[in-house]
């Protein structure tokens, strides 16, 4: 028998829930759109959709030991099962994620913030494999977080730590979802490109968009990553500061044009953070991408079926 | 035979020398100004001086087993003994302290900086003695900071860890020594609170002037530490966020003043931070006072001898 755990990966724009087995290979994906301000109702239901079609693509001689979930919600592994906090998802406040899914699927359920089960995720398999001190930066419809010391997550001391998309770097800036402004979110999300960029007097859809056309050579898509990058370097200075990482991930979409913004990232951390921790850190980019997340969670439930 | 460590607090004003038992008791203590400019040759004479004092104030039956200094530099435990980035005591770059100590005294050296000492210290007998996660600011000539994760001091890759006052506020706020611009040193050390009270025509020499205007009722003095505890509190909403601490410990001599910018501090944060660790951090002033990063380098140098 082949042990598997089925991990979803719940974000603005998709749900995939994915059949991961022991070594972290994925054997099946599902995916559909995350409906517009989604009810909890219409997660389950989607999700039982996906669940049904993993099942049905897996062979005989697998055992589905637990489902884990991870979403943009500040989850800990250890938490009530109560999705609280997400800003780019408000429908789901407030839902019992854990109980709901304990209940449909009797199955054990583990449960991650995203960003932290892709720090888990790059730790295990990925860009920060082998690293011990290492911080993931997931910039996609929002910015998230996770730390990982000793080559474990950090969570603190209610599972809410590495909240790192809501540090402010502008103290009367732009307002942000989660009450305050000038969040890091809201320079360096997918989302805040498309809004500087449309600042700026550009028409584009997505942050791809944005990217393209800075590719294309327009000054505007150009400076629009510039100013993206030096906010997203002042705060990684401070993390760089504060934590001395040996490593910063990189993921999310909007790490895939890392090339418009990382040497403007570089330059904030070198002229402002010390010498030492700043010439140390490495900054790259995730290297399981999008499904660092699926196979972070995948873990997390496999450690937490060991134990 | 009692076990005493000589530990030191080399500070922008003055240098301490203290014997300290295994207890975190302490015998004698020995205090000179900080000359203007120090160099490592007056450091040293200076430190013999005080050592010889404390050396003398002890009556038979002590062992000194080693000799501990805390200072302002981004020095860690197991470090080279160098003296690095010391924005408040530029003369003092780059001397070799342990081996200058080693060869003086004959004895094994600790060194520390000074914040993390100050949080090793709170942890042991202070304000955050019991509590797991904590993180020590110290409001002095500068800011700095010491983070506790599970009872141990959270160093980093390098050792660099903790430079919280090098964290950035104001993207292109006010010059700071470490080379970068708007860190909340600028704002909230003793030294930034002298400087915007002479912004807004204010003569005062000590931020303790500054503190005492506005318990006169000055609403120059009284702004100045409401701008103080606000960048203060985002610096510190940010940390929450990240790091989702039990205990936030503010020390160093601005503390004492901290009835005037603690309310503006708590404001920030509940404003800022997510609702469950804001809910959850304690912000609390230091128990041990000016004596927290002595207590705090003797319990390192007492651990460095067990091991």
């Amino acid at each position: 028998m082949t042990d598997i755990v089925l991990a979803a990966d719940l974000g603005g724009t998709n749900i995939r829930i994915a059949a991961v087995a022991r070594d972290g290979s994925v054997l099946h994906i599902a995916k559909e759109a995350t409906p517009k301000a989604v009810s909890p109702g219409q997660l389950m239901a989607t999700s039982a959709a996906m669940v049904e079609e993993c099942r049905h693509a897996l062979s005989d001689g697998h055992h589905i030991c637990g489902i884990a979930f991870a979403s943009p919600a500040a989850a800990a592994k250890d938490c009530d099962g109560i999705l609280r906090k997400l800003p780019n998802l408000p429908s789901l406040n407030g839902m019992n994620l854990k109980a709901e899914l304990l209940d449909r699927f009797g199955l054990p359920v583990t449960l991650e913030n995203d960003a932290t089960a892709a720090a888990i995720g790059e730790n295990w398999l990925g860009a920060s494999k082998a690293v011990r001190d290492s911080i993931m930066v997931t910039l996609g419809t929002g910015v998230g977080g996770g730390i990982i010391i000793n080559d474990e997550p950090f969570r603190g001391i209610d599972g809410t730590a590495g909240e790192i998309g809501h540090i402010c770097v502008e103290p009367d800036g732009h307002p942000c979802g989660c009450g305050s402004n000038g969040c890091i979110e809201q320079y360096a999300s997918a989302t805040a490109i498309v809004r500087m960029a449309s600042d700026l007097g550009l028409d584009c859809e997505t942050a791809e968009d944005v990217y393209e056309t800075a590719k294309g050579g327009d000054g505007r898509a150009i400076s629009v990553f510039q100013i993206m990058g030096r906010y997203l370097g002042i705060t990684l200075a401070g993390l760089v500061n504060t934590l001395n990482p040996e490593m910063i991930v990189l993921g999310g979409g909007v790490a895939a044009g890392i090339d418009a913004f990382i040497d403007k990232v570089n330059a904030e951390i070198e002229s402002r953070a010390f010498h030492e921790p700043a010439d140390r850190v490495k900054i790259v980019r995730s290297a399981l991408d999008d499904m660092a997340g699926i196979v972070g969670v995948a873990r997390s439930a496999f450690l937490a079926d060991a134990n």
